[in-house]
């Protein structure tokens, strides 16, 4: 008899200072690989040019998000630049189910909400390579006024005091680098005593009948 | 002013039942990345043909090993099958030093204590397939008596209550696989927080300064 290592669905939780790229890099990795499943988000914020309801997130009501919340229908949520996000919790369930892995683009606070109702889901922070490199890429997006920008990277100096708390940090300098060191974390996760626990009996079953 | 995450080497400790493979894991990963540094251990066994003094151990006398555990010459060391193995401390640190992530093949005894003293060190555990595979490929090799044989699986039935003191554990079914995913769970290691606190000080100290 022989078995392989479980293929059970981890969460995998990525942040990232706006401007990080974290969305560019998910999307390469959930576009090269099918065993990876991204979650959409709730906010009520309004969509950015380009943007599509139920693709980048559902665009929601304030009244609607807090239906959400009190219907415990979010295993995480947050408030952001003076908007709520959170994620649905039957999506990333059924994902787990079907032994996908469930990616999860959130923030400090969200993140940590997460870790507390599953401890072994996996923390990444997503690190430009500098902060100067953060700066350009957020005023090359051409999307956003001076203000929101000096906003964006007051709260990166708020949100790097967090980042021990991250099981891991990839720096996205190199997409395509990035999306392979995002994708070897998520490998090696898989490789876990505490997740193939069945694979370990078995075997040791196996050696006591010989 | 931009900086990549931490080079500095890390301690990977490799475990797995005699017959498992770890060796020959161990010889294709150091082949294939300069990066990997293999320790070499010294032991008071005799060598199995083909074997050469100072390329798989130190083949000492009991005499001598005693001494290098008397001068703290070894950061770690164990009996196993009526003889001593022990890891070189100088190469270890030399290695380290030098940048180079170092591979010690040992068994769990010897594991732990390494995990005690380097407490950031990684514990990977080689597994077979299966139990049969084991005794198959123990079978194979042709250059162990019955004996040796049954002793062999009579300490993996011992050793897999340890398993879980492991980080990770490896099936060793496809060998280039297998090579892939212990260079994947190196990899990773790289990344924890812990490990790359200059990088994160130094963007936090960037932001601070924009």
């Amino acid at each position: 008899m022989s078995k392989q290592l479980s293929q059970k669905g981890i969460i995998i939780v990525v942040s990232g200072f706006s401007g990080a790229g974290k969305g560019t890099v998910m999307k390469a990795l959930t576009a090269k690989y099918d065993k990876y499943a991204l979650s959409v988000s709730a906010t009520t914020r309004n969509p950015r040019p380009g943007e599509e309801n139920g693709r980048e997130y559902f665009f929601v009501s304030n009244e609607e998000f807090e239906k959400l919340i009190k219907e415990n229908g979010l295993i995480e949520h947050a408030g952001y630049v003076d908007h709520y996000y959170g994620t649905p919790r039957k999506f990333v369930e059924d994902q787990l189910d079907a032994g996908k892995d469930v990616i999860l683009e959130i923030e400090i606070q969200g993140a940590l909400q997460i870790k507390e109702q599953y401890p072994e889901a996996v923390l990444l922070f997503i690190m430009p390579p500098s902060a100067m490199e953060l700066k350009k890429r957020l005023t090359g997006r051409g999307t956003e006024t001076e203000e929101v920008i000096a906003q964006r990277l007051k709260r990166a100096k708020e949100e790097s005091v967090g980042i021990e708390k991250y099981d891991y940090i990839v720096v996205n300098d190199d997409l395509d680098e990035c999306v392979e060191q995002v994708h070897d974390i998520i490998s090696a996760a898989h490789m876990a005593p505490s997740r193939n626990l069945d694979f370990i009996n078995t075997i040791r079953n196996e050696l006591n009948e010989l």
